[in-house]
């Protein structure tokens, strides 16, 4: 199994991701490799400064970077030879099982439509994140930003593709569907979020509970979030910066520590013909090896062949 | 002055009442007066089980009850008698000066509209809740329920009312108006969102700062946060399970424990000819005691006198 890896992505990129890289060389599997892209000339010292010579890491040369605040079509197009757009092609001719980088978010989303593509049935990719349950577990909570405006069928999809998820990576048997929303009633919320609920109750091939509120998020009343971008973004940053000012406060506990961006690595982008992880723009190296942990789980379990074959049953049922 | 309060508001109504407004009893300003409106048969009892026989104390009978469960609508046309029926007569007539339930929200918004009416200008009122923030100041965030789905005039408006709050409440020169967003850059959002970020920043009348994200919410970036009912719902509530989560690890903390609904007590109605606030259903002694006081401040400072000025000098302008 080859990861490979954007080590030119993120603000703290390369020094993060190679210490990150090597971090992770521990827990690998066996028969894996770590495929670093990037300036060979950079990456190189950075392993020797770390005395690091491990077989199963190797360097892909890219020759461009796509700067964080680069319009992420444009970049793509001008840069054929930047970590991204390499890191995507590797992904396309089945050189890597997955590839993830902590650099532009904008850049990562539109490099694998271009690139690997949605999966045929699918409206439109999600971005997805973990979320910590009080009782020691996690959830999923999907989209947490590729899509600001969504209408009720893509909510409606989100919760299956999430559920195909939370199934196969967080190993939980019929996960329960909650629709975010501001109270239990179904007739509540937003019209959108209204019809989305029909769609939900009416969908046979997911296990829907019912809408769940603000203060269920982190409960584990539901196992999947479903949600527009623009909630689960605000959500997902409120969340950081809760752990953030209790890390302020010198505050630390197991499960608000589980709120922190470098626990989870990464944010997978479900839904395209691949397996695609999105770091945080300000990326430790425990980050980073989170986040190629992740990468990994993503590609052993085929996460998004389960997604192809999911939503494939719906169209033959 | 007379504040009115349905003693049979709430879960816990009517003891829980009874007993936060002999707690407000100790800190009301001179001359002003409780009324407590509800059964005077179950009232009075609890009043003399705590042995309190205050000067300022009225009791306004009132022999209906709408439950938490109830209909709106329906249960104010088929309850005139009802404590909520009767609290908004109070304050229709000027015999309350404020009027403060924790009982059926819908009760208390539709009351509201249907008697002493929105303000002339404004195209639908708010709830709006205080949010504290790490350096221990207060902010305002509007739209917390009341409209799921919000046109981008409407944000505008928010931003115009919460202004006005922040400024004779809170005490601050110039609120900073900070839009919520999924990312800083104006071309961010919703469709909605986005063109709310045009209007705001054509906006005379207010100090707006743009976008602000979930990551800055308790930051103080922003003084008065203006957002649709649906987002801002799910970020009161999210906040009050945050305080919830780290009260059962015992974890206490002066910031956290700011979040905690019964610090804060009660959320005002904002574009209504009165001072309304609407309390938690589960409300505490404490926080019914919270409560009045923020209603005490509200009538004290005429703050709905104060949009409708300041929507006024938006057309003499």
């Amino acid at each position: 199994m080859n990861i490979a890896i954007d080590a030119m992505g993120g603000d703290f990129a390369p020094d993060a991701v190679v210490e990150g890289a090597i971090l992770a060389y521990q827990e690998l599997p066996p028969n894996s490799s770590l495929l670093l892209i990037g300036k060979p000339e950079v990456i190189q010292p950075l392993l020797d400064k770390h005395q690091f010579n491990g077989g199963n890491f190797q360097i892909i040369p890219a020759s461009e970077v796509i700067e964080m605040g680069e319009h992420p079509t444009k970049a793509l197009a001008q840069k054929p030879n930047s970590s991204i757009a390499i890191g995507f092609s590797l992904l396309q001719t089945k050189r890597a099982d997955a590839f993830c980088s902590a650099g532009n978010t904008g850049a990562m989303t539109v490099g694998a439509m271009f690139s690997i593509k949605a999966i045929e049935q699918i409206l439109r990719p999600a971005i997805c994140s973990l979320v910590p349950t009080v009782d020691g577990h996690y959830g999923i909570i999907l989209d947490v930003g590729a899509n600001a405006d969504c209408k009720p069928e893509l909510l409606d999809q989100f919760a299956e593709i999430g559920s195909v998820f939370a199934e196969n990576l967080l190993n939980i048997d019929k996960p329960k569907v909650g629709l975010i929303n501001l109270g239990e009633e179904e007739q509540k919320g937003t019209l959108v979020v209204q019809a989305a609920h029909q769609l939900l109750k009416q969908n046979k091939k997911i296990n829907f509970i019912g809408n769940i509120e603000g203060r269920d998020i982190f409960t584990g009343k539901a196992d999947v979030l479903v949600c527009d971008g623009f909630t689960g973004n605000v959500i997902l940053k409120m969340a950081e910066s809760i752990y953030d000012i209790l890390k302020n406060k010198n505050i630390h506990d197991s499960f608000f520590d589980k709120m922190n961006y470098e626990a989870i690595g990464g944010s997978p982008i479900l839904g395209v013909n691949g397996n695609v992880v999105i770091g945080h723009g300000v990326s430790s190296p425990l980050a980073i090896k989170n986040m190629i942990m992740l990468a990994i789980k993503m590609a052993q379990s085929n996460i998004h062949l389960k997604i192809k074959e999911a939503l494939n049953e719906k169209f033959s049922a």
